[in-house]
């Protein structure tokens, strides 16, 4: 049997343009002679749809999208996702399924199990796990279809009570089919790969596994579908960050060499999906190594493009301070969208150095993209006088800080709305957690480009970017870190070093310890008390920023929920 | 056998506080001659504790508060709530539990089956629901012991597929004993009393129910404890949003009539918990029926409250522009924290009436609020300069509208970060939907008082605040909404008149109707088609505003995960 893997970006609740991806894919499987062609977990409306999914209308859109693509079944069969409404009195009200759709019917609806409920995932809101378990036939062949999370409850800390492959498997399948919906991170890259592997080692099976690309909002799918054949070699793994196809031949992928070794498949997979670095030592040389960099890259590219695109913008605007952070961001908005679509405005303060001008004009130069200076003394004068009154000659601090601050923003928001620009917003990760930004000010945006990005990283990206020849102006790497609204300022006047600042950061965000584990890692016990009491402190201020493209296993936004009011460690 | 309930005000993660509170009320419970005192779910930490619970140091934190609280339980039982560490392989790591605590001892940990994840709940996220179901004993009574959602399974379209309720029984308890986390919403305030009793009858014995009170940034709880005998008759309803005990002696909660028909008990109770308006002429009577404006002012005020103690700030700043929003807003915040705590910024702008000012004068002078003016009109005047370049005399538009109310947000936040205030946001519900209100502008703030209100249920209120004489000047509250953001604007230029827009807003919003239904309610169908769009198109300005006091059955903000990127209805 020939089946064609269709990994395709999809954009949520555009059912035409889903749907004409869709039947496009059918068509081109057709033509290349596939038996069947799959399709990635809730394709038809994109993944994650999240509260659209408790509008009946929406449900019934997914429905008849379903029905249109069944007429483009008569003679090849087709399985993709999309949502079913749960028929029983109990339980919720849909499930998350895949379809088997030939001869222009729906042949089998199959439901998810496994229902992840952790980071940015919240399956359990909207749906119902499996009631039963049955494998289904296509052209003699008998498939086990399963859905993204189905197949990661190996290991012996297991996160799920049942393993649906268990289940399918006293029914003699002749092969895996699991279609999902994966989101990258950098810390994640070969989880995946070795999931599907154990998989195909325990059952014995072949696997074919098909992924969705594209970004969502603040979500990367980052593709990657995988051939396996039953001895667990890897026959096809697809592009990464972009669509792919691929026709797979099943009579290939039975080799039925048994000869390979089991005795570690099931060991330990854990419930926590995170990379065991947790050495500080190691922390810096892990979040910068090579490879995670260059990953990261091709994420936030991604997301750029992604986000404009579906959003139906192509230009954006932001602010150039002659700083790193708005210097990588500025190159990857350029690669993504054009450097011609990418406006870059400076502004300097009456505390900003010469330097800051120059290096953001070279930088500009350098990138071909348009730029505009735009001083904002007087206007932050203007304000000063205003609140004179009230000010009544009190000393300069924190507010006239942020007073700059927002007086850019409000600038950059207002060249956006007058043309039609996204801000893309320049913070980082380190920054972003420790409250080190201005709500309004250099916090504002439609789309956080660093936001997952810790500072050490930032500077990995900088040269990253400059690997084939200097984009960024070397002096912007290496110049101190200054947010330049005071005289003199440092940002390591009130933050601890960044490589410091990043390994408690990683501990505490990503791996979850507490304070005493992080001091037993060798960290300053003070220090370490001041960057958590930060963190929890500001996450008033997180809760307004702009969405976050994700890079790592725990993202600021939809995948971490802290309390605001709460007293943890602050 | 006495059972003091203790309905209590917890501050989220601050165990030190709670663990105060707790004792306090255990020794008030001993010497009121109490066997066994209880306690609300989650108490020892807070509800909903969110994120923090993966925190292993977090867990541990509430464990060493249980042991703590042990030591005062030699000669009085206690029931509280606290998570606990689920110990067998399967299942995600945590429990969320009722533990009975005496002689100095854990007697026994319940674990919660049923864990609601919709709507602001995400209780899946965290906890595994229980494996087994078993009485806990206490001076010679079986007690059904139970945690909040436990007792909401009944009915013929139940949300979940156990009722641990129907297991417990088969152990032929005495008593029933349950722990809750029930947040309030106007929708919503029979519906406990009603399943409460429900769960009486069917089972035929006495209920304690102690619920939380007070609110967590967002979401507030509103008390109202209960105590019914075993024929279905209420003996005792504790006060609602404020701290509140009882001392119930179970012996008078044996009536052991049977007479009471219950034919109706089992009566379909449906998995959607809202109340059935659908009629569009009947919405508008509904949401500002005076017993709901009473309870949303009550439950604004405690969130308010709640929101500035728990963060540690008693004073408050807003943006008072002689339009009904700000006027209520500030009537609240003077009540919550006393006027002299909150200060008043008129900000008008060249465009601004008169009366706006004279109005929001006279508002402060009636409530007793400090207040000072300050134009705009140079600021605003200073950014076009700055900006003449780029606009080039383009013509007057929205961005010239938005900077007028992004400079005062700036305003704003320069005096609230230099006088320690947090600025509370005064953006109703229909605005919030239809995306009328600019980011980083009048869209700032650290606290949405009216997010969660309509604009017809803001004159509603402003009515109910005026009831025992004005305070609002009545001008304020007859003329028609106006944002002053250019010569002559009136709401009613860009959105529908309140009372057919808010009737639209609260079928898609609450009732999660999709077009079709709507018009088939008789409303028009591009109106239709023009509002939904709004709502969705405006996702990404909801996305980056403050926490919103939550009032109603589907409040934007943590309750409402709606795509950014999304093209539905959009």
């Amino acid at each position: 049997m020939k089946i064609q893997l269709a990994q395709q970006n999809y954009h949520i609740g555009n059912f035409e343009r889903n749907t004409e991806k869709i039947i496009d894919a059918i068509g081109s499987a057709r033509q290349a002679g596939a038996d069947l062609v799959v399709f990635s977990e809730l394709s038809v409306c994109g993944y994650p749809p999240r509260d659209f999914l408790e509008f009946g209308d929406f449900i019934d859109r997914c429905r008849s999208t379903i029905d249109r693509i069944c007429q483009e079944t008569m003679d090849i069969g087709v399985i993709i996702g999309a949502p079913v409404r749960n028929t029983r009195p109990e339980g919720k009200d849909l499930f998350n399924a895949a379809w088997l759709l030939h001869e222009g019917e729906v042949k089998a609806v199959v439901h998810k199990t496994l229902l992840p409920t952790y980071d940015v995932f919240d399956e359990y809101r909207y749906f119902e796990p499996a009631f039963e378990w049955k494998v289904v036939s296509f052209k003699g062949k008998k498939i086990a279809l399963t859905i993204c999370e189905d197949i990661w409850n190996l290991g012996d800390n297991p996160l799920y009570r049942i393993c649906p492959m268990d289940l399918l498997m006293q029914q003699h399948p002749d092969l895996m089919i699991n279609i999902s919906a994966s989101p990258f991170d950098y810390d994640h890259d070969e989880d995946r790969k070795d999931i599907v592997r154990r998989n195909v080692l325990k059952y014995g099976l072949p696997m074919i596994y098909c992924n969705a690309v594209g970004s969502q909002t603040e979500i990367v799918f980052d593709g990657g579908s995988l051939v396996y054949n039953d001895r667990g070699d890897l026959v096809r793994e697809l592009k990464y960050f972009e669509e792919d196809r691929y026709l797979a031949d099943t009579e290939h992928l039975y080799v039925g060499d048994d000869t390979v070794s089991t005795d570690d498949i099931m060991k330990s997979q854990g419930k926590v999906r995170v990379s065991s670095v947790v050495d500080p030592d190691k922390v810096i040389p892990y979040l910068t190594a090579e490879h995670h960099i260059s990953q990261i890259h091709q994420a936030l590219i991604v997301g750029i493009r992604d986000y404009f695109g579906k959003m139906g913008f192509t230009k954006a605007i932001l602010g150039s301070s002659g700083g790193i952070d708005s210097a990588v961001a500025l190159t990857l908005a350029c690669e993504a969208l054009g450097a011609e679509n990418v406006r870059a405005i400076l502004m300097p303060s009456p505390y900003s150095s010469t330097h800051s001008v120059t290096d953001a004009e070279q930088l500009s130069r350098n990138l071909g993209n348009p730029f505009d200076l735009i001083p904002i003394k007087d206007i932050y004068e203007s304000f000063l006088t205003a609140l004179q009154p009230i000010y009544k000659g009190l000393p300069f601090s924190l507010a006239e800080e942020n007073l700059q601050s927002r007086t850019r923003g409000n600038l950059l928001m207002a060249i956006a709305n007058k043309f039609g620009y996204i801000l893309l917003n320049t913070s980082n990760k380190s920054e972003l957690a420790t409250g080190y930004g201005t709500l309004y000010g250099d916090m504002a945006g439609g789309l956080s480009v660093l936001g997952d990005v810790y500072k050490m990283q930032v500077f990995a990206l900088a040269r990253h970017l400059n690997r084939n020849g200097e984009v960024i102006p070397e002096n912007i790497i290496i110049k101190p870190p200054s947010a330049e609204l005071r005289p003199g300022q440092k940002d390591s006047d009130s933050l601890p070093e960044y490589d410091l600042l990043d390994k408690v950061l990683y501990q505490y965000i990503e791996k979850r310890k507490g304070p005493r584990e992080i001091i037993d890692m060798g960290v300053d016990e003070a220090l370490v008390a001041r960057v958590l009491k930060l963190v929890n402190l500001n996450e008033y201020k997180r809760n307004q920023f702009c969405p976050i493209i994700r890079v790592s296993s725990k993202a600021f936004g939809v995948g971490r929920r802290v309390p605001i009011v709460g007293k943890y460690l602050s």
